[in-house]
């Protein structure tokens, strides 16, 4: 049997349309407010409809030298078609951080599961 | 006693810092994908701590002539210090509308209750 | 123009399927936990359909003498067919409480929209 | 560098009071209704603090022989002293299932990261 970890997919966002798109600075301040953004499909768009969707991408920092991955923001993507009303995949938020680590944006598709991508950060 | 839709607070966002901010353009074309951003605190930042905290901001859509409002998405802020980490109360998504309507944004202060904003949209 | 807080639609749950039922007691002591519970189609079942079904439910409650709501949880109903699977529209969670007040759960259907309700609760 | 896979902790929930307890029937009829409940320190009790508390649960469900794990339910736990206000760790809710398979629980400490628990469940 698996853990749940184990079904977290990963893979080249070029090539496979479920793995979240991690768009960040390469290096930022630290205790600075900077534009933290995810997205499904950049390269080749995912399905949207009420039958086949994204529903929604979380994203966790966890800081080098931590023990713990800290949950920073939830987007949740909840028109599929409803009155000729869309909302795709992509979220952006504000974030400010202390330290360098690792971005984790984590994906749900109601056909096809958990996927996950990853980032690193410098912090200084 | 008040029906819970009473106590949906709203007001000048310039002047009082729980109103969601919207920003979306006055007119798009139909079915096409446009960013739809929601802010809180564009003139007045909020505080951002484990005591006291903007929790979510919710996004719908009421087109002209409908009956009723759709769900566009969800954006939930949930680090606010822990390890130095801050997600602050600003979400952009993308969105696709067939007509003409109203964007409402809802949000919530883990203290201060819920507000409300909306701006219309011309959809062509 | 309606605000957001005039679409919470409200009713009889035993004739209209949408509004949300609360199961609470009718008193409680204080900062003592007791199971709260809300569902949806008690009398006459919601669809549970890719294309309709019941998002989330939302529990606030209001202090008396209080200014603001405060959340208390949120239940999302996330299956609605896929691989043969389901979830439907009610959720249980613990509470603990310290004044009287009201109860209010605010649900949404993908199609019909947000309604609302409440029940007083005696805390001593 | 860890995937988020690997952040995902399990051990005995009797010893550890991270791990979510999933507590639903060995067997049930494929199609009929039943009570899913998923909770956290039912032998150890959680801290429920403003500074550290558990965000939500999620519960997912792997049918045998499937390919990917769908998501039943979530359940977020909003209030952590809000005006003497709290909802604890617990979370129902109404499930229908097809097959066979195994269910999965997904717990998130806002300060010690993200859990899993899992139970098999015979579907007739
Ligand atoms: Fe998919
Ligand atoms: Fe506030
Ligand atoms: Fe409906
Ligand atoms: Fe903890």
């Amino acid at each position: 049997m698996k853990t749940f970890g184990q079904f977290l997919q990963s893979g080249d966002w070029k090539g496979e349309k479920h793995v979240p798109v991690i768009h960040a600075p390469e290096k930022v301040k630290a205790g600075e407010t900077f534009d933290l953004r995810v997205s499904i499909g950049d390269e080749i768009p995912h399905p949207n409809t009420l039958e086949h969707y994204i529903s929604w991408i979380k994203v966790f920092f966890f800081q080098e030298g931590g023990k713990f991955p800290v949950e920073l923001a939830e987007f949740k993507f909840t028109a599929h078609g409803e009155g000729g009303n869309f909302s795709e995949p992509a979220g952006t938020t504000k974030v400010k951080l202390d330290k360098a680590g690792t971005i984790y944006a984590i994906s749900y598709c109601n056909i096809h599961g958990v996927w996950e991508n990853s980032q690193e950060i410098v912090v200084e």
